[in-house]
């Protein structure tokens, strides 16, 4: 089987579009591709602990609206479609485990022991004032231009 | 003229982001290239048939739900911007139809006419309950590998 | 160096994404390789001019009505979440200049620069009614076969 190089750009937020995302990670990864997964903007938000973090540098007030309005982590994100105020994804969820799909949990953990790359834009993470110590350990952080250079290597780039 | 091969994924079930994905398939098949498009999460709904489908086996409370609230077919299917309560989209279908732009029921119809190959999500079946008799016919079934191994072969590879 | 071929659609009209678009278009440029933008649907409005501009040519009520409430030029579009009734894209540009992130007019203007090919699709133009004049200078005019002919050509293809 060959191996080759797929890069999915996780822009989105929302559970059922990064869910997605994390559906192709890991089917790749399973097939011996390298993986790398770049969440930018909303999809930063992934990539969030689910606790609040206590941080030494100061943020804005803005920066501190932004960090405290949008969900921390996978268990907040809401749907894109048929969200009904928050109570769509609990019910997609557990529609999900009746027919035994992965969590979207379980899905990161597996993608990354399977070794797919998380990068977390540096630009983002600078406009939204979030600290690392905020975010899930074991990610990288890159801007554009690497994400450019692996794209390059890469046969199949999706912007999700 | 070189033919290759293009895979579309269609994960979103809004009307306007559907008739882009047919209107790109449409024409790289045109042009002589291979065109898969898989239907997963919400764009599924654009398989499916327009009316009840009467089915044996038992869907469980939510799927019926989401079977119930989600658009049968592109008939029913909203706008993502200006949808107006649900009024975007007939609007939308009569600026394009002054136009002479072919309706999305007739560019699926070309679609399938030029051989394009329409993949239904067999992990989106499970989830939302959908019974193959109620799709459209003359699809195909298939996970996320099967994707990964068309796309390895494609040169051009969108997430919609 | 290696220079290659970039083509980002860009479908949507919210701001955070067409912002996306134009950083990838840019950092792309910056490394030397040749990017084509093609502008379609909702994503036409980021090339509107921001003032109501005259035309000759008569429009149907519908399309007025579609230009009328349709964001005219960057300034005006807004965000995919948190709009808060359009006080979102505003916020959200407020928090990026404080980081010193360039603006999207700033980011539009560089990637023109820079050479970056923005391209007006024209079934959305003829549908939505719009002319030439209420675009911004500068632009190609190309359909899906266009966009198609230089995706073949290119090794990254985003639909943003």
């Amino acid at each position: 089987m060959d191996t080759s190089k797929k890069t999915i750009i996780v822009f989105s937020g929302d559970f059922d579009r990064v869910m997605a995302a994390f559906i192709i990670a890991n089917g790749a990864a399973a097939m011996g591709d390298d993986v790398t997964m770049f969440f930018t903007f909303w999809g930063l938000n992934a990539l969030r602990k689910p606790e609040k973090v206590r941080v030494k540098e100061k943020k804005s007030a803005l920066q501190a609206m932004f960090g405290k309005m949008m969900p921390r982590g996978p268990g907040k994100m809401g749907l894109s479609k048929m969200n009904f105020a928050g109570m769509g994804a609990p019910l997609m969820k557990k529609v999900m485990k009746d027919q035994n799909v992965m969590s979207l949990d379980e899905l990161m953990a597996s993608a990354r022991e399977q070794g797919v790359k998380l990068v977390a834009c540096t630009m983002t993470l600078d406009v939204m004032g979030f600290k690392k110590e905020e975010l899930i350990d074991g990610l990288e952080y890159a801007g554009v231009a690497a994400y450019l250079g692996e794209a390059d290597e890469a046969n199949v780039n999706l912007f999700i």
